[in-house]
């Protein structure tokens, strides 16, 4: 397996990429090419000394910010770390490809280098999170602000094919339909069209699920339009970052509580890997023709051996030929 | 002040509610109407020794149920405990009504029998929830899922008059669009459309804000359509229990966990209180002519009491009226 690797994407771009794929080959026997500033990532692994063993430097001294027009992926930075990375991959140079840069930029990429799927009206971004049960996906969570039924029909098979494959469950993977209540009826009309879509399909649909259950894993594909999917993750990030904050002052706040603190901390490190994001590697960008993996934007080291990982897996699959025959066979969205 | 609390509505009817209207009259010198079956209320208030001092009772022996449609508060139920109540308040026998009912039922019930402010669209609700910093208010949490842009702006002037009454802020409170990202293109269509709305309007708009920053109390007034508004709360919420479950789990794992659970609860105790919803007594229904408070389904005593004296404040203000004001002024939106 060779999974090309992003090195200038992120905030902890090159060192934090150079040790998650170095420890990776490592753990994973993988091959993999990085991309970018190559005299940059030499003397950072220097520096650090991070091994480059099994690993090839393609070259591209440009590198998209956060501030660029996502667009410009195609255009005035076609030549970034990012769009060589993705156009090795359309080369077939490599397997999958795994970048923590610029969102907007990746899907656009995805979507135009990599290119779709054929009958996918719109690739999605899904990440797969830690519930109090199994992890789930949810998708969309952001490349879609607003959705037609149909294209959360895809959204739910495209995610159902990916999970039956890294998480199988008897029965296959339990798709629900983020709604704000679990009545048949709830919903506007967007809910309101696409649950009879998912009720007569071949999926495990499990019908309208709350986000307020979506935390202890009712379903194991939540699927959501994009802006609604963005609120749901970004809240759920958002609110263990407060508890967490407030939960480490609160222990600091006495003397006393400093030493008991200490004594449920091994509890609190199981809690705290159980609900990481890190262990999952962060978002798949479904609907594409090849694996493409969004790292978190502060991931570390483990962080980008996960996705690594995950993208190593997603490609020994046949999922996106099963999501290509599922959508030539029912889900081909009318543009 | 007299405050009309419907005795009969949410999973601990009636004998919490009881209790916490008793606190109520005593804490905050008020007087409360309880709506209900008269001869549970004196059992449940002997029976449990809740005195029923500056309480007056209006019989009312039917109850809605989550159950029923939320129309047949205009029909079938139209004598329930929370019509009843309603009724009350629009025929000025008090000053604000708390139901911890139905919630379709009571935005249906505030909205044709209490009835809208004069050029209000839709009647929004409300919560006012803890932040890491100052509580805020989420403005709309479920009652529209389809919104179009002139409502979000409505729903803005009517979220930053009322927490200008009720959490005062130099400069007005800081109202935020819910959003995907901050920059002022993000969004879909509604939210494209209501950007520059807001921005013209004479409210402190501090642009877009992303729901990852919502719980650490990014803006005072967060504008949303209702559905992914409820998203957010019902994320928070699940977020939340579903962390508090594990932490407990984590603290009972060992004896030594045990012990240090014991150290630390003095500023888990305060963390809990600072985070916990009851303080804030649950939703306004927003857009109506007199107060209406939405307490929490599962509310105890203390939300209960919560939820009258936020009921006495709203209606000792003037916060309806600079409503209707403002509405007339600029907020009017063609049906």
């Amino acid at each position: 397996m060779r999974i090309i690797v992003d090195a200038f994407g992120g905030d902890n771009a090159p060192v934090e990429i150079l040790k998650g794929a170095a420890k990776a080959v490592v753990t994973y026997d993988c091959d993999i090419i990085l991309t970018g500033d190559e005299e940059k990532i030499r003397q950072a692994a220097a520096e650090n000394e991070i091994s480059l063993e099994r690993m090839e430097i393609v070259h591209a001294s440009d590198v998209m910010t956060m501030e660029d027009h996502p667009k410009s992926i195609l255009r005035e930075h076609k030549d970034c770390s990012m769009a060589v990375a993705l156009r090795l991959l359309a080369e077939g140079k490599g397997d999958a490809v795994v970048s923590a840069g610029s969102t907007g930029a990746l899907l656009m990429g995805g979507t135009f280098i990599v290119k779709r799927i054929k009958g996918v009206s719109r690739p999605a971004l899904a990440p797969v999170m830690p519930s109090d049960d199994k992890p789930f996906m949810l998708i969309d969570c952001g490349a879609n602000a607003d959705c037609r039924p149909e294209m959360l029909v895809q959204f739910a098979h495209m995610g159902s094919i990916y999970m039956s494959h890294m998480y199988p469950r008897e029965g296959g993977p339990r798709v629900g339909l983020l709604n704000v209540g679990t009545e048949d009826t709830k919903g506007g009309e967007l809910q309101l069209a696409t649950f009879p879509l998912l009720k007569e399909s071949d999926l495990n649909f499990i019908g309208n699920v709350e986000a307020r259950d979506v935390p202890a894993g009712v379903a194991d594909v939540v699927v959501a339009d994009g802006f609604s999917g963005n609120v749901l993750l970004k809240t759920l990030e958002g609110t263990v970052d407060m508890l967490m904050k407030n939960l480490k002052q609160s222990f600091m706040s006495s003397l006393r509580t400093k030493i008991g603190a200490m004594l449920v901390m091994p509890g609190l490190r199981v809690l705290k890997k159980k609900l990481s994001t890190s262990e999952y590697g962060g978002a798949v960008l479904l609907g594409v023709n090849k694996p493409v993996i969004k790292a978190h934007g502060n991931s570390k080291a483990d962080g980008f051996c996960s996705a690594i990982r995950i993208a190593s897996e997603f490609a020994a699959s046949d999922a996106i030929a099963q999501i290509e025959a599922a959508v030539a066979k029912k889900g081909t969205v009318e543009e």
